[in-house]
């Protein structure tokens, strides 16, 4: 992959595991990263400090927050003042879309993404989508990811000119085990790391939330305990 | 069109001519329009006024302003501290793609009106794109826009359900002239819009730009006389 080297990719960082994860694995294939992320007026805003640690700990050469008011448009219960569901077992999550899901977050969020890319030069975007546990959510399936491709190269003068963007999703088809031990592979510390969809003021995971369940289900099968507990960074043990 | 009466549909209004003779047209189509506009930390700021303004007059049901930070990520004439071009004849200006382009901005909006689309329940998104007058910029082109559509029915929730998205960009393949002519058929008051790319810290439009150009060009070859400059709204006679 040395040939690779120094060659930009934007990734979209969140503070979560999987993004985290993404930006591992970007760096090791080569690129260097530049990551992004977004205040949207989520309700669990210590997800930005987790990004922050995480771009930092794992070496992205530039970090970018980019304001975007979703936030004003309503319908989610990550923005609104609607209910996080609790408790459900991870077979139950894929069924149906989550009250959770933010309407066309992933369109909103690779575009910006795109803008970054074209802004520094990068045709490579990295993004922590996964199809296993968030089936739920209809811009984390592979087709959704390709059609974006497509518009990518349409969309930009970059592409225009005959660059190719292509749209890495290294974790789709990866269970939430399989990405934590790749992780630690490659040297992520998921103590800085937030998953939970509805913290408390202090920033402590409920523990209960889709999000919550699926991280603990995925250290239990990778057999490796949560560091994020034992720092004490706010996921309860 | 008696049977779309009510039907919602979302509108990407800017302040500019185009935005404000789509939005006439949606609602002469029979939708209830929704607008949408945009502070990405654009220079021209009184756009948002004159957008504000637009939707009022032309019966928009509500009118969003999303704040987008597209500005943090630099890399425009509208948003950066780049020359504007001046004085360049209609011509030469679609021969490249001009520094006054926005990195994936049409994506970026489209984007966020989708979202904006999928919170309400409508299907249907109207921009103001024109592939004659803008064939410098990539995110104008129809191949652009149908595949933005493709993306929209795979990117939502509402999508997944059964609903079909459609972009509509009536202005694609009108001139300057014929849009004016349509919006004043409409009862467009083009004395509300604003179109210069570097109006003076008085909101005056310098005349000068690719877009005062086209837009004195447009009101000649339609024998109108621009009621911005009979109103002194900014626009020199």
């Amino acid at each position: 992959m040395a040939e690779k080297s120094g060659r930009k990719a934007v990734v979209l960082v969140s503070g979560g595991l999987d993004s985290a994860t993404a930006l591992a694995i970007c760096r090791a294939e080569g690129f260097s990263p530049y990551a992004i992320s977004f205040d949207y007026g989520q309700r669990h805003r210590i997800e930005l400090e987790a990004a922050r640690d995480v771009a930092r700990a794992l070496g992205a050469v530039a970090h970018r927050i980019v304001p975007v008011g979703l936030g004003a448009l309503g319908g989610s219960a990550l923005t609104a003042d609607v209910e996080v569901p609790k408790g459900r077992a991870p077979e139950a999550m894929g069924a149906d879309i989550p009250v959770t899901y933010v309407p066309a977050r992933n369109t909103v969020f690779l575009a910006l993404a795109l803008a970054y890319a074209e802004v520094i030069g990068a045709f490579d975007i990295y993004i922590g989508a996964n199809a296993l546990d968030y089936s739920g959510y209809p811009d984390c399936r592979p087709e959704y990811l390709k059609a974006f491709e497509t518009l990518a190269n349409l969309a930009t003068k970059a592409g225009v000119e005959g660059g190719r963007f292509t749209i890495h999703a290294p974790l789709l088809h990866m269970t939430k085990a399989e990405i934590i031990k790749k992780g630690i592979e490659l040297g992520v510390d998921y103590g800085l790391t937030r998953s939970c969809y509805d913290p408390d003021p202090e920033g402590r995971a409920c523990g209960r939330c889709d999000s919550c369940v699926l991280r603990r289900k995925g250290f239990e099968e990778a057999g490796v305990q949560d560091p994020a507990g034992i720092r004490g960074r706010g996921w309860p043990t």
